[in-house]
C-alpha cells in the first residue's frame, strides 16, 4: 500500500489540474441530470459484498470527495476511522450481534423471522470498514450557525457520508450503513476523543449483485410511499 | 399553478418510462464522474437570490427526487413544509433575527462586524422556502435499525436535504440552509405535528451569481482543511 500522504497528494494533484478551469461555473445538461437521477435511484444499502479488496487508495480518494460536502459554518466536523485491525472488527461485530438481538426482541413475533433472515450487516465480508464521527468540540467554523442547533455538526457529517455513498456507487462500489450499534461502545472500541459523536459504521466493497429494488422492499419488509404524502403547505 | 397532485403525476409518468430499463444496472463512466465531482465542488450554500420565481412544479419535482434518498429501515421520515404564506415567512424572519442577534453576541467583538456583514439568510429574496422536519413517530420501517440510534431518522432527512441540494444545483438553482433558528419555535410557527423534529429551513431560487469559493472562505471567516487531518486508522 502506498503511503497515506501520497494518496492524498495524488488527489490534490488532480484538483490542481482542475483549478485552471475553476472560475468558469459548470453548466449541467439534461443528459447529466438523467445520469444523476439514475445514480440516486440505483444507490443501494449494500449488505452482501465480494471479499475482493478495493484498489489501493480508493477509500482515501472517496473520503477526499466526501470532504467537499456542506458543513455548518464550514466547520468540516467529519472524522473518518478506517477500521482494519481484525481484533477491533471482531468486537464491533459482537456489538452488532448484541444490539441486533435486542432489536429482534422488540419486533412482532411474525416479523422476527423475516428480520433475522435479512442479512443486516456486511461486517463479515466488506473489505473496507469506516466508522464515522462528528467532532462536536471543533473550533473550526467559530461556532457559526450552530448556536441554536449544535446537532447541525452531526448533520454536516451525514451529508459527508451521503457524498461518499454516491461517489462510491458512481464507480461500482457498494456501501452499507450499519446503525444497529451502541454509539458509546463504538467510541470506546475505536478509542476516539471524548467529544466525537458516533454517526455510523460503513461497510464498503464490490457488491455481490446490483439490485434495482431496495432489499427491505424486495423482502416485503417495507415499501416506498408516494411523495405527495410528505408535503404540507403553510 | 397546476394542481399539486398533477405535478407529482408528471413525475410518476417520467418514472414509469424509466422503469422499462429499470432492471439493467447503469454503468457510470469517467466522464459522468468528472461532472459529478464538478457538482460536488460547485454546490454552494446560496444566500443571495434573484427574486424570479421558479417554474411551476419545480419544488415538487425536486422533493420527488429527494424522496429517493436512503432512510433507516426505509422509514422515509422526511416531511417538507412549503412556506408560502407571507405572514408565516415574516415570523420566521423575526425568529432568525432574534437567534442571529444572540449568535452575534457570542462572537469575538472583532469577528462580529464580519459576521454581521455576511448575508446569512436569503429569507427576504428566495422565491421558495421549505422547512424540513423528521417524523420521529412514523411507524414506517417498523423500527428497523433505529432502536439504538433513533437519531438515524433525523439523519435520513438530512440525506434527503442533501439530495434536494444537489438536484437543484444540477439545474442551476441555488439552495441556502438556514440553521440560525429555534427548532421548537419553527414547529410552532408552522403548526406541524408534535413528533416532528425541525431539521432545517431551506431557501431556494436562482442565485445572483455562481461562486467557485464558499462565501465564508471568500469573506475570510474559515477555510477548507486537507482531508488528511480527519482520518484515523484503527
Amino acid at each position: 500500500m502506498e503511503p497515506f500522504s501520497q494518496q492524498f497528494q495524488q488527489r490534490s494533484g488532480e484538483r490542481a489540474g482542475e483549478r485552471n478551469a475553476a472560475h468558469t461555473p459548470p453548466r449541467f445538461d439534461a443528459d447529466f441530470r438523467a445520469r444523476l437521477y439514475d445514480l440516486l435511484r440505483w444507490r443501494r444499502d449494500v449488505r452482501r459484498f465480494q471479499r475482493v479488496p478495493l484498489p489501493d487508495g480508493t477509500i482515501e480518494r472517496l473520503i477526499g470527495l466526501a470532504c467537499l460536502s456542506p458543513s455548518v459554518g464550514l466547520s468540516e466536523p467529519w472524522r473518518f476511522v478506517l477500521v482494519d485491525d481484525p481484533a477491533r472488527r471482531a468486537v464491533i461485530r459482537a456489538c452488532f450481534e448484541t444490539c441486533n438481538k435486542e432489536a429482534l426482541e422488540m419486533q412482532d413475533p411474525d416479523r422476527a423471522a423475516l428480520y433475522a433472515r435479512l442479512k443486516l450487516a456486511g461486517l463479515d465480508d466488506a473489505p473496507v470498514q469506516v466508522s464515522v464521527f462528528a467532532d462536536r468540540s471543533t473550533a473550526q467554523g467559530k461556532g457559526l450557525g450552530r448556536l441554536t442547533m449544535p446537532e447541525t455538526l452531526d448533520y454536516s457529517v451525514v451529508t459527508a457520508v451521503h457524498t461518499l455513498w454516491l461517489a462510491a456507487r458512481a464507480e461500482g462500489i457498494g456501501l452499507g450503513w450499519v446503525s444497529i450499534l451502541d454509539p458509546a461502545r463504538m467510541a470506546e472500541i475505536l478509542d476516539v476523543p471524548q467529544d466525537w459523536i458516533f454517526i455510523g459504521h460503513l461497510c464498503l466493497g464490490y457488491p455481490q449483485k446490483e439490485d434495482d429494488t431496495q432489499v427491505l422492499e424486495r423482502e416485503g419488509w417495507e415499501h416506498r410511499h408516494a411523495p405527495e404524502g410528505v408535503v404540507l403547505r403553510r
